[in-house]
């Protein structure tokens, strides 16, 4: 799965697979989800394969972001029905990741359309300034910037 | 609402209001959500005010994706409970934005937590190969990249 030979947006990219693409660059590409949210969901990917977020370069990441934004604007005036837009992203499989290529969702949203958020139940505690100080402090301490 | 004075995030980085701050340059703050979905759960925003992605800068984006990467990494990294990432980010009403000023949520994941995506009627249809390029097609025409 986490080979390239194994991936399935590496074989899109590579023209093994069909396709249905929106744009494309140096460094990443934009394609239709073949199972989508809601019509208009787009996937935006990394050109070289990075299994997670922890092999993406930083440039890698900051372009999926760079597209995502026009993307979502042309959403919106493309005839899709789009009042409102999501990105999303899961790394790793407890956060739901299923194809191990890194992939952010653009979600064209409108009311009604069913999807959403589902929260479990530490959403309904609100942590005091103490324990988000400490929490804070804790991923501060484990912070690499280059 | 769409005034930085209305703006509780913009009253946040003002000093105006409490905050568990995480990481802050030029561009960007990562900050404690007061009510997280699960222990950890950080967003980030722009210093500058921004409704909506229609009013953020390509490199203030960019930026959100370039300091929401280093921040999941220390999260699994941190003590906190994290064995996986998502990123989400709304924008407007329809896809569930709250507060109007622009922020990328950082979520720790770990199985069995309850969080997750709930799906709408549609994500049950797999739209065929000319349907996908129809749309990918609606997407691109409407594009407009720098």
């Amino acid at each position: 799965m986490n080979q390239p030979n194994d991936c399935v947006f590496c074989k899109i990219l590579s023209g093994e697979l069909e396709v249905s693409m929106v744009y494309q660059d140096d460094r990443c590409s934009a394609f239709m989800d073949i199972q989508p949210v809601n019509p208009g969901h787009t996937l935006v990917v990394p050109n070289r394969h990075a299994s997670n977020l922890a092999e993406l370069d930083e440039e890698e990441g900051a372009q999926l972001f760079r597209v995502a934004q026009p993307i979502a604007a042309a959403l919106r005036k493309s005839g899709v029905k789009c009042e409102g837009v999501n990105f999303f992203l899961a790394d790793g499989e407890a956060a739901g990741q299923e194809v191990f290529h890194v992939h952010l969702h653009i979600l064209p949203r409108y009311v009604g359309d069913g999807f959403g958020l589902r929260f479990g139940p530490h959403y309904a505690n609100k942590p005091g300034r103490q324990e988000l100080n400490e929490t804070a402090d804790r991923i501060r301490n484990a912070l690499q910037l280059k």
